[in-house]
């Protein structure tokens, strides 16, 4: 008789697997339609853009956006909404920057350049220097103290337009914002210049953080567009000599008392067990901060919202957090951490959405190749809804100090081809966002999250 | 010996097929490298767009895109250009439409709206009647020629939010356009109202073609915006009576002359066996048809450019084609039929690009199994560069003629969440693109035309 049974007891457990994978399949279809027919992110997102817009850590609108979030999570049904304190840096940029090239015999024009983030002022007066072009940090070492003392650095390093994933470039290409001011202030530059890390020509400026190094002078630094770093590498070929003229009254004030806003939905099982989602309030103060990371945010709120809405009562408690300081300080992230860790909260998954909100492609991990190995089985199921890997490697600033605590990280890669046309930029606005596309991310992190709940990691 | 032997032999294939892999690897590499770097498809789109504008079928306008293209094929490098003539279908648009809704107690307001393509015009004086809203083509039947006579049928049919293919709500709509001002012809209607095919909410009247049936009067037929459609049918609702007055001059002229443009590189072995690969060079009066279907013909001629900059030479022609009236009659895609079987030529394989230069996700194919099977094989190839769908179903308007010949058909399949936001409306703009996504498109097609060539199919 054996060898009927097993067989027989091998069909049973296809078909309840089967039925499981059925009964998954159609409730992702549920939140599917329910957030692509009824969902509020992108109404959400018209109000944080429109109606507060940028929303710098330790600013007046980013105290606004702490208020508007929290009622937006009471709306979406949230069983409590909560504060969590963090001091955040207060770095104001002060008047509009003045960036000035100044030619042989009376020539100039004006560029187009922002400070970057954290950056000091150059005083009220202004300096004028001369400057020079660095392609690399090889060539600033090369240089040294002797050619680069006393005058401008102009780092004129483009993303690098044959990597397919445009992070991959921004991660080649990035220290040169964060590094370089620091970097060149070690040999004595009067100031720094560098070529907004964007993919695309035009002529908006990206911010963006600088690290300054405490052993070496803090010197004033500028992102300027890509357009006007081809333009003054050119000029820099035909012109002995070329001088700038910057000034900008950027100061870093005294930390500043800020929020996290969090949304709960209790769990039914384990409610001390938690599974988070999230994205960063803060944006840029040029930007409305749409796709960095207004989408995040409101895609965490959607995913409350449609649990609530069609009466799904997850297991583990769901949070939906807005990070705040991801841009230049990470304190909220810390924040979350010490909350956890004061009320011994266990974390067993922490999603953040802050790649943008384009038309979902991949899930990224930091986990155990088992875990991986359990999530890769859930692959068909997300396959209708535009994401197609789930792959080792990922998560976010926001969510990264979980890791002390063993938590499962993830981040949602979403189509990246646009992100850096606007990252950081004036150009990052409500209208560069689809509100087919932000639903569709929302529908996937949906759909993983009700996963995690259901089967644990 | 037998089973030693034959372990090696299998050995010695995989390796060889692996190295055969390895190599397409490193050429896809090449060619994509080639285009993110120094792709001209976004310049020549901006030509295309900016310079030249809307090209409907018999406009001055499409026959300077003829013009143009041409010249842009010979700068690539084609080994030949040529134009296939073709009459086709001249509709002119005639004066700003006007649409005015008329309530009670002369309360009035305009609606943003458009003829739709090959409508027949109200006269001058325009017309006025009674709107009434239909809700699908049963309710239609319902009501029947008492209720419909003498007046204007407002169609008022959302695309359905809920499929993530917006392509399939397209076509579960489309023929409210196409077929519904005829059906309402049957009836006696004075003229016809669709709420515009449009995936988002806003003032844009999306155009298309729509059909008359000879049987029935040839009725005006207009596309109103989504907005438009929402405001109009609420006050339906609140008055018992809403007249519409309706005013357009367009009008259907004698057929023009006109032509397909196409460059080809010729085949070193087989020059007489044809790869084709293509767009629609006409437009909507309407737009500047970036995304439908500037961005198809610029991929089309970047794959010639990139060939003939890597000094790749195909065994096969491979020839690009600028389609003519894609948008109202399809005469382009006929003549190109036409010309092949005059001259006794063999088409192995034609692609369309025809759904918008966004980020690629698939191929769809007309293929037999067998076919298909083989192209599979290659999807580890296409993986890097976004497309990791290789599926049964595709092709395009323009190249379905060639099923005749029994030619394998493929179609790019992009991102589709923004098309329907400006399919057919003045929002499909140069702006619109994204060159980064224009170009990965041709990046996977150059892709696919370049194993098509090596393997055959």
């Amino acid at each position: 008789m054996k060898k009927i049974i097993l067989p027989l007891i091998a069909t049973m457990l296809i078909i309840t697997s089967t039925e499981a994978q059925m009964l998954d399949s159609f409730n992702i279809k549920r939140l599917s339609d329910e957030i692509l027919k009824n969902g509020m992110a992108y109404d959400n997102l018209r109000v944080l853009c429109k109606e507060i817009g940028p929303r710098l850590s330790g600013s007046a609108q980013a105290q606004k956006a702490v208020e508007a979030t929290a009622i937006m999570l009471k709306k979406a049904g949230a069983d409590t909404v909560f504060l969590q304190p963090c001091m955040v840096p207060h770095w104001v940029r002060g008047e509009k920057e003045k960036g000035r090239v100044l030619l042989e015999k009376n020539q100039a024009f004006d560029l187009k350049l922002c400070a970057l983030g954290n950056s000091e002022g150059t005083g009220v007066k202004g300096l004028t220097a001369e400057v020079m072009e660095i392609n690399s940090f090889d060539e600033l070492e090369k240089y040294g103290a002797d050619s680069i003392k006393g005058r401008i650095v102009f780092y004129n390093i483009p993303m690098n337009p044959t990597n397919v994933q445009t992070f991959r470039s921004y991660g080649e290409t990035g220290s040169i914002r964060t590094r370089g001011p620091a970097r060149a202030a070690k040999y004595g530059a009067a100031a720094v210049l560098v070529r907004s890390l964007a993919s695309n020509a035009d002529d908006y400026p990206h911010t963006g953080t600088t690290l300054y190094n405490d052993s070496f002078p803090k010197i004033p630094a500028f992102a300027i567009s890509t357009n006007d770093a081809d333009r003054l590498s050119i000029e820099l070929t035909t012109h002995e000599k070329v001088k700038v003229f910057l000034r900008n009254t950027s100061t870093m004030l005294e930390d500043a008392p800020s929020f996290n806003v969090v949304g709960e939905i209790k769990g039914s099982q384990f409610p001390n067990e938690y599974i988070t989602v999230g994205g960063h309030l803060d944006s840029w103060d040029l930007a409305e901060g749409a796709q960095d990371d207004g989408t995040g945010c409101m895609q965490s709120i959607e995913i409350l919202r449609a649990f609530k809405a069609l009466n799904i009562k997850p297991s583990r408690s769901i949070r939906a957090v807005m990070y705040m300081n991801e841009e230049n300080g990470g304190r909220g992230g810390k924040a979350y951490l010490d909350w956890a860790k004061a009320n011994n909260e266990t974390h067993l998954f922490a999603l953040e959405s802050d790649a943008g909100g384009f038309t979902p492609r991949a899930f990224g991990f930091t986990a155990t190749a088992e875990q991986l190995k359990k999530i890769v089985q859930w692959k068909n199921l997300f396959l209708p809804y535009g994401v197609y890997e789930l792959n080792m490697g990922g998560g976010g600033s926001d969510i990264s100090p979980l890791k002390e605590l063993g938590t499962v990280l993830a981040g949602l890669s979403p189509d990246s081809q646009r992100y850096f046309d606007l990252h950081h930029a004036a150009t990052d606005t409500f209208e560069a966002v689809s509100k087919r596309e932000l639903l569709l991310g929302a529908v996937n992190m949906a759909a993983l999250i009700y996963l995690v709940d259901k089967y644990g990691l």
